[in-house]
This record gives C-alpha cells, structure tokens and sequence, in this order.
C-alpha cells in the first residue's frame, strides 16, 4: 500500500479545478432518481443535492483508486497495523460477529474471540430477562444502568433511543434502560434517586478499567446501594462489567460478571460491541442486537465496493472531502427527520470529530490542509424552528446530511386536515431539501434563499434494528474512508490526553475559586 | 440612533489590524485576575484566555460607542420598533416582570400586562400545586406535559431541567415535567405511553395558535385521551394554552385556561414570559420561577453599562464580533460544566443562530461581512471524551464558551482517591482553559497542542434560579448587542419561511417515497 498526503496526488489538484454544479439549474427528477446507491438494511444514499456531476464523481473516483482506499479498507479487515500510532489492529468490524477472514493475535483467533463474546451476552442476557439469574434480594431485573463516558455512553445511549419505540411497537419485552456518565455528581444523583436498588443491574463500561469518570460513579453508586439500608442486598451482584481482559475490573470479585473487548476496539466505534451489546441484549433481547448487527455487516460488505457510485459511505466520503477541501466549507450538519434519532447526532459528532480532528498524518507529519470537520445536529423538524434559520439565510454554507423513514415507529398516527403527522414530517424534509438546493428569488431580500445549500439524504422504509445497524456502519466507514484520503490515523486521539494529564495536576488546586484559584496557578 | 453596517465604521477598520495576543506568552495570574467581570446572579466572566489586551478592548469600545449599542438597548427597552423587518417592539426584557419605564400600545400599558400574566401564572399554579385545581376525575395533577416546538420547546426544556436537581436538592415539592415537540407522531407516542392522563396537564405553547406541529400534536394529544376509556375523563380540562390574545387558542372553549404572549416575544427570546413560566411555575412553584426572573432582570441592568469592561455580555458580544470578524472563526462550542445544563446549549444554538444568522442588515440590504456562528456544544466533561480531539488538534480553531459551578446542585458527592467528584469536574475544567490556551511542545508532533485556542468562562458558585436567569439574559444580550453591531434585525426569521411554505405544498405528494417522489416532484 501506498501512503501519501491528499495534497500529494494527482487527483487532489483536479479535485481544486472543478466547478460546483448549480442546483437550481441541474437538479431535477431524473438526477434525483439517477444520483442515488442502494446500500445496507434497505438504505438509499441520495446525492442529487450535491454539486457534483459525472466529471466530478470521476475525480473522486480516481481520488479513491489513488488513495487506495478501498484496499485500505482491505488492510483493516485483515487485521493489519492500521492504528499507526499506537501500533494496533484495528477489528471493530470484526465485533459485529461475521467473521471475514481468520486474525491471529498472540495465537488467539480474534474472530472467535468477538463470537465467545457475542455468544456470552446472548446466554447472559436471556438469563436476566427470563428470570434465571436475579437480583441479590431475588427479584427480577427491571432495569439497567449504564456507567461509562465518551465511546462507552454516546453510542450505546443513542443506538437504545433509537430502538426503544421500534420495540414498543413490537411488543418486545423491555427493561428500562438509564446513563450516567459525566464525573459532575449531580449526574449520577439525578438518576439514582429514582432507582430501585433491588431490580437494578449496573453495566460498567471501561476498556483500561481506569477511566476517572466511571470509576468514581461507580464508587457513587456503590455507596448509595450500601446506604440504601434494603436488608440483605449485595452490590457486586447488581453490577457486571465490560472491560478488557487485562483491566483491574476484569478479575475484580466485586462483580457479577464481565463481559471483554480489546485494545483492537476504539470507544468511539465500540457500538457493535459488548459496549453496546450487553445494554441492549439486556433491554431489548439478544435477537434484535443480533439483527442490528447483520445490518451493520451488511453495510460493511458493500461498503467493500470499488466503484463510489455503488458504495454509499465510499460517495459520502469522498463528496465530503470535495466539500471540505475543495469548496472550503469547515462543518456538517446531521440532520435525522425521526425523533428516536435524538442522540444520533451526538454520537456522530465523537465518530468523526475525535477521528479525523487531527492535524498531522499517520506518520506524525503535520498537515498542510482542512481535515475532519464540526458535526453538529438535531433532529427535524424540531432544527427548522431552532437552527435553520442561519443554514437557509447565514453568511455560511453549510453541508447538510438527512436521514428520514418512510413510516413511523410506533404506528401511532392521525390524519389532520388530510394528513398523517409523519406525513407532515416528511413532507418537511422533501420541502426543505428543495428550499436549500434551489433557494427562492425574491424582491425583498430579506426574504430570497440562495439555494446551493447542498445536501443528502440517507432514507429507508422504517428504523428497525437491521437498518439502525447499516446506518451506524455506513457513517462509521465513511469516517474512516475521509481518515485515509487524509492521510490520517482516525483511530488514535492524542488530543484527548492533554487535559486529561494537566487534571491529575490540579486536583483539589482549584476548590474556593478566585477564577478557579487563577486556573490553579496555571499548572 | 445612527444605524450603520459594521464595515462603514471607524472602529471596523482598526479592528482588522490587531493582532491576536499569544496566549503562552500573556497569560498570567495577574491576567486571570484583571480580565473579568463580575455579573448578575453571582456569574463572573472571565475573559483572560481570549486574544485580547488593552489596545483591542479600547478599539472594541469605540465598536460599541460608534454603533451606539448601548444606545439601542435603552431604545429596546424604551418600546421603539427594533424588529424592523415585522414593525414590531422588542419586549422580553419587559417579562421579567420588573417594569422600566411604561410602554403603551393601543391604550395597553404593556408592563402591567406582563405583570398581570404573572400574577395569573402565580395563582393558577398556586392552585394546581395546593389541589384546588384538580382533574376532571378530581385527582390532583401530578405530570406537566409541554406541547411545543422550537422556542417553546428548547428554553423551557432546558431550564426545566437545569432546575430539577436544586429543587430536590432544597425539597421543593415537584412536578414532573415532560414534552412533545417533534410532528414525528413517534415523539408524542414515546411521551403518552407512560402518562396517568387523570394527573396529567397539558400545556398548549404557540403564539399563533397555528403552529402545524404543536396543534398535530394536541390532537394526538385529545385522541389517546379519549381512546384511554377513562371513565368520566373530560380531555379540556387537562389542557391549558399559552398563546397571543387573538390567536385561535385564545377563546377555545376546550381549555381549562389561556394564558397569554404578544407578538413583541420572539419565541427564542420567550423563555422568561408565560412559554416558560407556566411550566416553571407548575413544575418547581412560583418562587422558583420568581427568583430566575429576578436574575434576569439584573443581568438586563447590568447590561446598560456604556464601558465594555464592566459589562459582561457586552464584551462578551464584542469579543466574539472581534473573533469572527477580524479573526475568522465561524463557530463557538458552548461547554457547560454541569450535567444540569445538558440542553442549554440546544437552546443557545437557537437563540444565536436564529437571531443572527442573517444575510441582510436591518434595512434588508446584503452584507458582505460574516454575521452570526454556528453554535453547538455539549456538557463537561463529556465532550472531552467525544469531540475535543478536534478541538485541541483538529485544523480548524473553535472558541470555547465554558460555564461552571463551585458547588453541584444535590451535594451527594463522594472522596475519591482525596478528592470528590465536584473537585475532579472543575479541576478537567481548569485544566482545558490552560490546555488549550497555553498548548504543549512536543518532539512527536502527534502528541504537540499548539494552543491559542481561545476561550472564556461563566462562572458561579451554584446553578440555582437567581443565577440560571442571569445566565439566560447574559446570552440574550449578547446576542442583542452583536445583532447591533452587525446591524442585523435579530428579531424575525425569514429564513424559516419558505421551508414551512413548500412543505403544505407536497402534503401527500411524498407517499411511497421512491426518493420522495423525486423530491415531490420538485414542487
């Protein structure tokens, strides 16, 4: 494989000649219908919306051929050292339990190691929600608590909102599930006052088994658990773990049960694994984990395709770094027409701003040019009353990526003055995409849109487990393809670790303020 | 008053010149201790690592003097037509209750009418939370439920939940609160499966009265009341509305009671008026929402001050004209440290971006200087394990808003490893500033901060409601002053428009979707 900077290929500088395609004037039906690739769990990718054309979708092509990101890719899914700087395998494709091809690590075959796991959380899990294993006071488990931050919390918090009304609807048995994460106590406290100790299962997330914010919440929850003076309870067997093999949690006998991943698995993209996995075997039953995976497996499967206009994430990708280096525009908006999405959103802005916020390459060098861009977001049509107005009339442009749904989830619906409220919903999201992209004239400027507002859009028929799990794929391997046009190693985050050190100085230096006793005599 | 783009001031041009102060080699203690400035509600704004020195602040202030921001306030505030693209007054400031000087429209005095509204917001809370006002099946209320969108959604959310913990904390009688916001029939769904329609009151927010979401939503409201088959239920008397006198809402006889708004409130800015304070008042008790609003009110006398450094959201408007203007920087994070504070920066992000984000000034003239941000953040410390990669070596540099507390809301906090969770959430905070700020070398340009990553910081010893409204007003201010620097009219939003126009025009035209019906045909 070959290494180099974009600005280093050839394609790069075409990549700067090209001219944006004027929506108003290109965008009609047969584009709409043309500039669009079928991906995984019933996903349409639609980039009619985007200022490109067969000239500049050939470009990309040649981007991604140079690059070779698709044998990038390859590379990852054979287990090689793709996280340079920390000298690791890179294997969270490999957590969504459909073995590609056998890696050895230490003489341990990693595939399997992902399915023993897999296997582990589906016996667990169903033991929980059927009553074979229960709380230390013997009543069953209602509900689970998430204890992790970052890669450990965003995911997993999102990825059960979206699925909870789906369930619902399905009348699939549920235990309630919560989240505490920030070390701010207040947050722990909100959500134990309103816990019954004795039906809760506590899901301890770290892969060290160090991180500061869950270790103290742990100990919070610990102490409220012994002061909660209910005769005969035992805390360690309301709490289990998910950690690495090698973590002081993972022998800890304080505990009920563990639950691995590895150092291979990045927070960020952990979703798929126990990280996720345990919290959502657990809420939901281990068969709609194992669907949401298939739906990620598939994604990933397409995902392997050379040509950009059949690969969903690979387009995504590479249009965005059109975007971003060529056409200069620093940030993306997220934009979900569903509300279970709520913390989508959120869990994009750490995939990609902690991937590919970097400002060196894989070898340390810095870099020359734009990389990763400010994600941000909230759900339609919500954002419309909030945010749209500065994306329609700013001074900026900003990309804007849709996701909608045919139907809803729960099915709960009326038709008001002759139409439904997702049918509302929905024709927002075609209204707005239509107002970016072709603007509005008008006399009064106050009132004209310039249009070229470009977009996209991710659609399926319904959110559902299978296609909950190829949307998480496609965004995740479009982060990745972007870290490899860059150059980049998106999975490292040596900018997180700063802070973390100067905090270790500062402790109990900054208690009776004085501006934070004058930042704690700046270290 | 002298109304004048940005660009056509004395004090632009100058400003354009300056150079950035280098942070690791200005910033000091002394420097800590002499660029703050201590604001309402017990806040102090420190702006010691922002890039600015005596030389900028004097520049600054003639900026502020020449486009006479000050000067505008009062005329805010004195009744003028400030919102010139709708010919309306600018009254929100009005509704903290504290009157300034009378302001009469069509014979009203409008202090007295928003005085009049909190004091029916007084008593019929009162009585809600006493049992004199009961349900229709004579079971006192228990469950507030907020049908509202945009404005009358994200404030009142975002306080409410700001206040919940300090209300436990100091045992003051609650009810729960809860909201319906999205025309996703699947966001009303969510909220009614788990609500006692007996002890619940709905509260009915748009100032129209024709808001397509928040109606949809009542009726799905009204339909899951009737189909629950709850004997003798009468689905009116649990649903109040808070809307403008002449609104349909107004005279519905299928209401317990209306409460009212004007149309000199822009939703965004409504948060302090009856949108909020119905549900505020329900929720916590009129003393609560009463205390918030005095903080408000501070805030609003302490933003008169002519001189920029004795006015917080004066220079806080004014460094960030100087930020983006002079320096580029077309975002700002917003990093709360509090899990209380988990939705403020959703509603700042409106309150910013749908004031400011604005192609034309005042007089509906195109500009050619940046206006408004993109605003976005999260709470502390949990974005410093999701998107602060980027932030600290991403190739793009964001200022930062930080907000923090001495001491937490519940107080249920723990010693661990000698220090308790409030100690580590401040010392991570501290140790951003300075890591940001001041950066590191390092020999692996991987591991090197480059630093200048400017920031500032909100500060108080607690999030309690005197403070909250403080909080609140700063950022409203702020956002004032800068409209007026940029001589926008921050108080429409033409740019929501034309998505609301197209979207009743594809009604039904996007069933089926085959990409939507090629985006409904283009409409």
């Amino acid at each position: 494989m070959i290494f180099k900077n974009l600005d280093k290929t050839d394609a790069y500088a075409r990549l700067l000649t090209l001219q944006p395609k004027d929506l108003a004037t290109v965008l009609d039906k047969q584009r709409i219908k043309t500039y669009q690739i079928a991906s995984a769990g019933g996903l349409t990718y639609n980039y009619a919306s985007m200022p490109v054309d067969k000239q500049s979708l050939a470009v990309l092509q040649e981007l991604a051929d140079e690059q070779q990101l698709i044998e990038k890719y390859r590379a990852v899914l054979n287990g090689e050292i793709m996280n340079t700087g920390e000298k690791r395998l890179v294997l969270h494709h490999l957590t969504r339990g459909q073995v590609l091809d056998p890696i050895q690590v230490n003489g341990e075959n990693k595939g399997d190691f992902y399915v023993a796991v897999l296997k582990k959380i589906e016996t667990f899990s169903q033991k929980v929600r059927n009553g074979k294993i229960v709380g230390s006071t013997g009543k069953p488990f209602k509900t689970v608590v998430q204890i992790g931050i970052g890669g450990s919390d965003l995911g997993p918090r999102a990825l059960y909102l979206a699925l909870k009304g789906w369930c619902t609807a399905e009348d699939i048995p549920q235990l309630d599930a919560r989240f505490i994460s920030n070390v701010d106590p207040d947050d722990a406290a909100e959500v134990l006052k309103g816990l019954d100790f004795e039906t809760t299962l506590f899901i301890l997330v770290s892969k060290s088994g160090t991180t500061l914010e869950t270790l103290t919440n742990r100990d919070l929850v610990l102490k409220a658990i012994t002061e909660s003076g209910i005769q005969g309870i035992q805390a360690e067997k309301h709490m289990v773990a998910v950690t690495s093999k090698t973590s002081p949690l993972a022998t800890s006998s304080s505990l009920l049960d563990a639950f691995y991943i590895d150092d291979y698995i990045g927070g960020r993209y952990s979703a798929t694994s126990a990280v996720g996995g345990v919290l959502l075997s657990l809420a939901f039953g281990y068969p709609v984990f194992a669907e949401f995976l298939s739906g990620a497996h598939e994604a990933d499967i397409l995902s392997l395709e050379d040509d950009i206009t059949k690969n969903a994430a690979l387009a995504d990708a590479l249009i965005g770094i059109y975007l971003r280096n060529a056409l200069g525009l620093p940030t993306t908006a997220i934009l979900p027409y569903a509300q279970a999405l709520t913390r989508f959103p959120a869990h994009l802005q750490q995939l990609d701003m902690e991937s590919n916020g970097k400002h060196v390459n894989r070898e340390g060098d810095p870099l020359s040019y734009s990389t990763g861009p400010i994600i941000f977001g909230e759900p339609g049509t919500n954002g419309q009353h909030s945010f749209y107005q500065l994306l329609h009339q700013g001074t900026d442009t900003i990309p804007l990526q849709f996701i909608g749904f045919s139907s809803s989830q729960y099915g709960k619906d009326l038709v008001v003055e002759n139409s439904t409220s997702q049918t509302k919903l929905n024709a927002n999201l075609v209204a707005q995409i239509v107002a970016f992209a072709k603007g509005k004239k008008d006399a009064n400027p106050n009132k004209q849109f310039e249009g070229n507002r470009y977009s996209s859009l991710l659609f399926a028929e319904k959110l559902e487990p299978r296609t909950l799990g190829a949307l998480l794929a496609h965004f995740e391997n479009k982060v990745m393809f972007q870290g490899f046009a860059w150059n980049l190693n998106s999975f490292d985050q040596e900018g997180v670790q700063l802070g973390k050190v100067l905090a270790t100085k500062v402790l109990n230096g900054c208690e009776g303020d004085e501006v934070l006793k004058a930042y704690s005599e700046l270290l």
